[in-house]
């Protein structure tokens, strides 16, 4: 198939345009969860999430059984600036480790029984240095949308997705400062393993490449083209198809959620069908999902990317999902209601 | 099977004797942790689990496919005093729902791909009511405790206990409070859902058992056999097992952690093949881990008991060993180490 868009107003239009959940089968589904087995309230935020889930799907009573798992993958003009600890021919090399199914999120895809696809895009075609040019000419970042949404799978009932790219965490926290304001500092981290002048010279590539772009940042899409990378714009694609489908997405780390934001911040509701699988140990991960308003599902200390903490959260819906569909009702199984 | 213990003491004499993990595998585990094909930490809290299921199931490279879930169920004489929001009858109806598949274990374990069995420790025998007497005999004690011992599998490779008794969270308030000190308020919680009236009552009543029994509460054994359940000490028992076979446990909540906070408090060091599942909405659970020194890995606002945190938080173990077993090193990838 062709994407549908060809342009980035045609893709705002089609965020614009995007379904809401089923009010009729949220309300359905609260009702069944207030009849189960359980006094009220002790699944804690499985009970919301499974609401949520099945207002999403358009059933009250859904089962997650096509999860799938995209990994973007893209190269990033900014490593000129030294913004990062591992060489850019690292992005080539793990997703060949994807692809041989080496890499951590190949072993989370199929714990969590999902389905792995990566999609390098244009690896070998760097973006521009994003303190010099945009980081993406239009069709660039229209290609690298368009990626993302013929990458969704509109049978998969759950989505994560992932990236791999050397710099990216630059590119992400230079997305969030524009979107987000604040200070550039707010938004660098240590990425895989900076040090102290590492951090202080990103954050300056940071902040010059905010200034450098300064009057286009009105707009979100725009932000995503000067400032991010193909990805990026791959999983902004991915999760806006998705929305389009009543997919809902588990969001992973910092960059991925950077990626998401550029969305909502073009058509606000635009991630509720989205939400925070957990909280990345990339200090400002936990800023950008305040921002979001979104509570992430785990906390254990992961910053890898891949989609990997996204991928660990599937677990956590497919139990919720689980409970909610399987559980019997207080009158099914003959229990007093207290 | 007979168990191997007919009396406390010889059960506390186990636990005294039980097996510590193998060191040259945790060395082995850390070292194969630090060549796979992420930065280093990146994987968070996967990292330290990995390696410490490895060295407890003495292999490098594991892989979880066994887990077992094992639901105790016990009834409580001290609900004569009107500490549970739910009837007592409640216990027996849910056992007969977990028989039926109904309830939230039954899709969690099934979800997880756990083998559940569901253990009723004479329902039609209630626990006396602790504020009068010992809860227990000292041969009913040992009965409760071998048959957990006795419900393991020792082929399993992973042991989640959990339990079902109106009334449980005021014994394990009340053991809680004898083996940590402390006042009984910072025990006793709202359990399934006590009023601010009835929460009053059952810290009166918890200060009250603590208060019957002090001459006797030195021995941690004796608080289990006083204040707790027949439930308490089958999962005190099933934990004790697995620390026998070198299976890792997950301990769920409020309840779970109080009776294998007693293990710990006879035999420090007990629990180093255990972590914390989840931090459970019951309130006192936090307190509990943080006298145990242990960190929970969800916090989800669940306060069911079944075992149901632990249950989901089989995944997070199963996705940390899937990765530290099933990733490349750098050299197999021909991936940059940076």
């Amino acid at each position: 198939m062709t994407a549908a868009f060809d342009s980035l107003s045609a893709f705002r239009a089609l965020l614009a345009a995007a379904p809401p959940p089923d009010a009729a089968v949220r309300e359905g589904a609260a009702d069944r969860n207030g009849q189960l087995t359980k006094p009220p309230g002790a699944l804690g935020r499985l009970e919301e999430l499974a609401i949520w889930y099945a207002a999403w799907r358009g059933t009250p009573r859904p089962r997650i059984e096509r999860p799938q798992v995209l990994v973007f993958a893209g190269n990033h003009g900014v490593t000129a600036r030294g913004v990062s600890a591992f060489p850019a021919e690292v992005t080539a090399q793990m997703v060949a480790n994807f692809e041989a199914g080496g890499a951590a999120i190949n072993q989370l895809s199929e714990a969590m029984g999902a389905r792995l696809t990566v999609h390098a895009l244009e690896l070998g075609r760097p973006t521009a240095d994003f303190t010099a040019a945009p980081a993406m000419s239009a069709p660039d970042a229209v290609a690298a949308l368009a990626a993302g949404w013929q990458a969704v799978d509109p049978r998969a009932d759950l989505l994560v997705t992932g990236e791999m790219g050397i710099g990216n965490t630059t590119a992400a926290a230079a997305v969030a400062h524009a979107l987000f304001g604040g200070a550039a500092a707010d938004w660098a981290g240590r990425g895989t393993g900076l040090d102290d002048a590492g951090l202080a010279l990103k954050t300056r590539v940071v902040a010059e490449g905010v200034a450098r772009h300064r009057a286009a940042l009105d707009d979100p899409l725009e932000v995503l083209r000067r400032l991010g990378g193909r990805e990026l714009a791959g999983m902004a694609g991915a999760i806006a198809r998705a929305r389009a489908e009543r997919i809902p997405v588990i969001l992973d780390g910092f960059i991925c959620t950077a990626a998401a934001a550029v969305l909502e911040r073009a058509a606000p509701g635009a991630l509720d069908h989205a939400v925070a699988g957990h909280l990345s140990a990339e200090g400002a991960h936990g800023r950008l999902l305040q921002a979001l308003g979104k509570q992430p599902l785990l906390d254990l200390g992961m910053r890898l990317g891949e989609g990997s903490g996204a991928a660990l959260a599937i677990a956590v819906l497919k139990g919720a999902v689980a409970c909610h569909s399987g559980m019997a009702t207080f009158a099914e199984a003959g229990v007093a209601e207290g």
